[in-house]
């Protein structure tokens, strides 16, 4: 109900503020006996980190994963797999006499609003330093579906203006040879630019993030509700700084015609065209799953602000720290996380659909 | 689990196929005490049933709801209201012996590979019949809802290329003025066009839905993977045929600086933009809630198709009954039905943040 | 969240008030494929009905199960299964100027203090007639239980202070060759005896049903709130008018020394002895599960009674309609449906155990 | 759907194996702005611990609480409160060779057959150990629930065959007078007497708990499936070693005439007597809610027993560690815990009965 939980069967649930002790988590519905690599798990921790480049912030944060729980000689043993990552910047400053400012677009105002009660330290709970427990969750989903054939492909598909031109199943050395995860390189060297251009000005731009998924079997997905694209949607929408998600052909498929959209069956395994993204009725049907996910340009800025504070009274803001000039780069693991988390689950639920 | 159910306190729980007795629901979770206009009910769901004029299917259906339990007197008693809505459209011929042939971007071919049986009357459990069930307890949120100030705006702001200019707060008799529900009447006519045109050729077109939500009080959203947006977002991919989602300013935002994007405080009760679409970090501002949903071109057409059929047979479809050339007409009542299920479960959500 | 669903894979949601229009619900989560026996759910709903002997209450009603959806041609779609059964027994008397007297020991009170409102016609959705809708699911549980070899055996092992020596697995034909379902055919008679006196003073006898489920195989159940007894447990205490439950050995077992009551295994498939009851750990082991269910006397009397009104005033009150002397013969059949749901259910979960 | 989580609103997942790194959870759904006595919980937690007395477990272990997120100041932020406690027993011996023996009446056989791994170090996750992170838990909904007036009075109210007279709502100091928490001093003593004397034959004996809580206002419960005493009949029967549960009159109530049993009404806010145990119709009714907890002899024995290993084959073991001789010393503060919990979140779920 508080909203700290995600799944049904294979469900993740977070806990932790930005500055305090510790982030972390308890991944629970885990199948049993499954070999799991942890140096993979702290990779993609490290892909979603701070500090890897100039192009996003250049903070340096050491997420190193502890599990506490849930393995047993590397094995899963089926019980829920309990782990934090312990903030390396916490903070204890005395908060108590300040008017704190609400930074625009942040979750200031409404979490101040909501609970009557904030940690002012950072973003507190609303920081997407959170994230990083679903790449835990994720990574750990990633490593059970692919032992069934089910591969990932996400990379950053347009910032700012820039656009990829074909978004095809991308490898994942092809997508980390860009320090953007753009894996057309010249069109990554223009985001690249375009990047710098902005962090120069202490300003930031959005982007869009591609996610294709080979290998699903069909019938994931459960109508009416819980319609696979139902679930990648929310899944996706619930990751910070979203704005929007397409499953197959998106919003472009309302200009089209509906002969023009089908997709023709040409075998029992296939169709010509994939405008559906994999998912019709809301379950998969073999083909690859395609989806895409907007970010908007990050609200902390390098800029001064007007803002009000808590009395509603008038103030310029700037904040001091390093931030991201574009999110996207970094946000490519928590998007393949959540999909892989949505994948599982549903890989899951599908079993009790016979007896 | 088997993804019958939407919500968490306010819950909708569906069944039914598309030419079986009837479908019908339960609601539970409904606040006690409220008087429930039934006439109006029975008007949201005459919104979404065939048959309202010749740019959506001519097939007449009366779409006539029982209620079962859960009222006293026209008063909500807290217990479910259970409703059916019979199906005057019922088959029950053999099809033995029938090889199905699986319709193009219809959900045939998943469910029969899901379930390893589905019900070859129409589109069975898949069908958007279903839907009639949302209007219903989307209805009585919305009286719900009403009754603390929250309002409604829904409305079709996108068929084919063809685009609204200006998505503001429209009543409900300036929507219903336009037999496609589009507010601005010059573009309503153009829309008109494009479908008698679509229809003429026996083709289908998609189109976007807007809509906006006032009065929605702060605090409503639950952080981390329940925010408001993400739960919206879901409520909305799960209507059939949806292809997209954006709130506030959606994919046009990756485009923009930060420093464009950010909505300015200019009080404690208002922005001087609203880019976020009313929700920040999750949760709900207090400034209006603006989402569009996309919808695909129908999958029916009165057209020839090629396709297979069960035992992988290539074959040629021609469906020889009525049709919708272009859903988002009758889609608007569902839609906003579903806008209200969510702001009325987060409300009824968020009243336990504080003892 | 409002109380109305009860599992989690095999869902039953249910709604109706004991003198509104209807009762019924909805069961969610069926797998698909399954041919059900629809004339065994209505032996099973016959078991539960009013006006069975003079043992219980002579009201004669005829619950005729309506099924809406979910079925093909006899086989479950994996789609959920609506269903209603018509109140035969309607009443829209005015109940507008009467201070309602409060019942003791029914749910008039806490219904009219929680809710603020109440459905005033006989015990609305207090009444046990919403039991109906569970043994409609039950059945449709067991026929599909037992589909894998499970099998269960349930009966009246006590009223009032007369009780079984010999609690072993009856089959139904034993069980129903008492019209007090209570197999020891001389126990039987004294029951008979006991419930016809106590009927003659007006009055109510409480008892104690047992349940066997054979064949269970080893697994059910999910450490470490839902242990398989746990979830029984509540099974059980969601029923009408119990008061207590007991896995195994029950409340007897405290008396005991460990060395007594532990269950020493003789091979990898048995225990010489069964105090578990058949799960250990919250575990099925493969041995029989048997647990037991207490039910007080029925709380609706045929003699005045003193209690208060809604303003607080004394008041007399004597009920004129029939009763039921002793409720456990027909909660034999509810018990047995209860239990069906909850097996199948874990039976569903376990499934997702290992990938 | 795992069942490592518990409430609905206010919600505990656990995690840990006994001889693992560390047991610990996430607490979501806390109320915001409420200050919590950490103190109070290290208490709680000390009167679970083993080692209080030669009556438990001699195991000295030091539950230490690490909170890592969720305060602020003292104060409850309404975000997840993320928890730990290091198992100082930690081992990590080589197991691979060594085909384990099924202890009788422990859950090692289950787990294996569940799961085809388990964790043989101590019980693993079956291990009571998990029940500390339910008293962290508790402990806060006790908290929390004070202070809007309810109190609790849990004590042990018979061990093996000596029994309390009169159970009544003790005070704290009242119930922590005796090492074996029975308030009945006398009764207390011969309790010890009867422990030591099983204890010196290496054996263990069981004993049953009462729990009394007042001050719960009218309301609490939700018909049907979620009555109060059903949720409390599971939350208790998901403690380890738990055989049966009883409501207000529980077992004895089949032996009652009607006319005996029902509480007559002497006024709108009591009744004269309370044979419900402060529940009708699954709702609280504001008298005292009174239930009792049986609890087996517990499974370690410090004698030989025989059993069979993974293999079938008979083997003979006798466990070297310290144990409990009896558990229901140190199982008060779990069911108080329990209890605590459910309530706290019955009153959150009842806030959403109205708008």
């Amino acid at each position: 109900m508080a909203g700290s939980s995600y799944g049904t069967i294979f469900k993740l649930t977070t806990f932790g503020e930005s500055h305090g002790k510790a982030i972390g988590g308890v991944l629970d519905g885990v199948p049993s006996g499954i070999h799991l690599d942890l140096e993979k798990i702290q990779q993609d921790l490290n892909k979603r980190k701070p500090g890897q480049s100039e192009y996003t912030t250049s903070r340096a944060e050491d997420d190193k994963l502890i599990i506490l729980s849930g393995l047993f000689q590397g094995k899963t043993l089926g019980t829920p797999i309990g782990f934090y990552i312990e903030n390396t910047d916490q903070r204890s400053e005395d908060y108590a006499d300040i008017a704190m400012a609400f930074r625009p677009s942040h979750a200031d105002f409404t979490y101040t609003h909501k609970y009557g009660i904030r940690d002012p330290r950072g973003g507190g709970r609303s920081s997407a330093r959170e994230t990083a427990c679903r790449v835990v969750a994720g990574s750990v989903a990633k490593q059970i579906v692919q032992s069934i054939g089910i591969q990932f492909s996400t990379y950053v598909c347009k910032v700012g203006g820039i656009e990829m031109v074909k978004n095809s199943f991308y490898t994942s050395p092809e997508i980390e040879s860009s320090p953007i995860r753009c894996p057309e390189l010249e069109i990554s060297k223009k985001m690249e630019d375009l990047i710098l251009s902005v962090k120069g000005e202490g300003d930031t731009v959005g982007g869009v993030i591609q996610c294709i998924i080979q290998g699903v079997p069909v019938g994931l997905g459960e109508p009416v509700f819980d319609k696979l694209h139902a679930e990648l949607g929310k899944a996706m929408l619930s990751i910070n700084a979203t704005k929007g998600f397409e499953i197959g052909s998106g919003f472009a498929s309302c200009e089209w015609r509906g002969s023009q959209h089908n997709d023709a069956f040409d075998s029992l395994t296939s169709t010509k065209t994939n405008n559906s993204g994999g998912i019709q009725g809301g379950i998969s049907n073999g083909m690859p799953i395609h989806f895409k996910v907007a970010f908007k340009p990050v609200s902390t800025l390098l800029k001064e602000q007007e803002t009000v504070n808590e009395l509603g009274e008038k103030v310029i803001i700037k904040p001091g720290g390093r931030h991201d000039p574009c999110v996207v780069p970094r946000a490519v693991p928590i998007v393949e996380s959540m999909a892989a988390i949505v994948i599982l689950d549903f890989y899951l639920r599908n079993k009790s659909v016979t007896l």
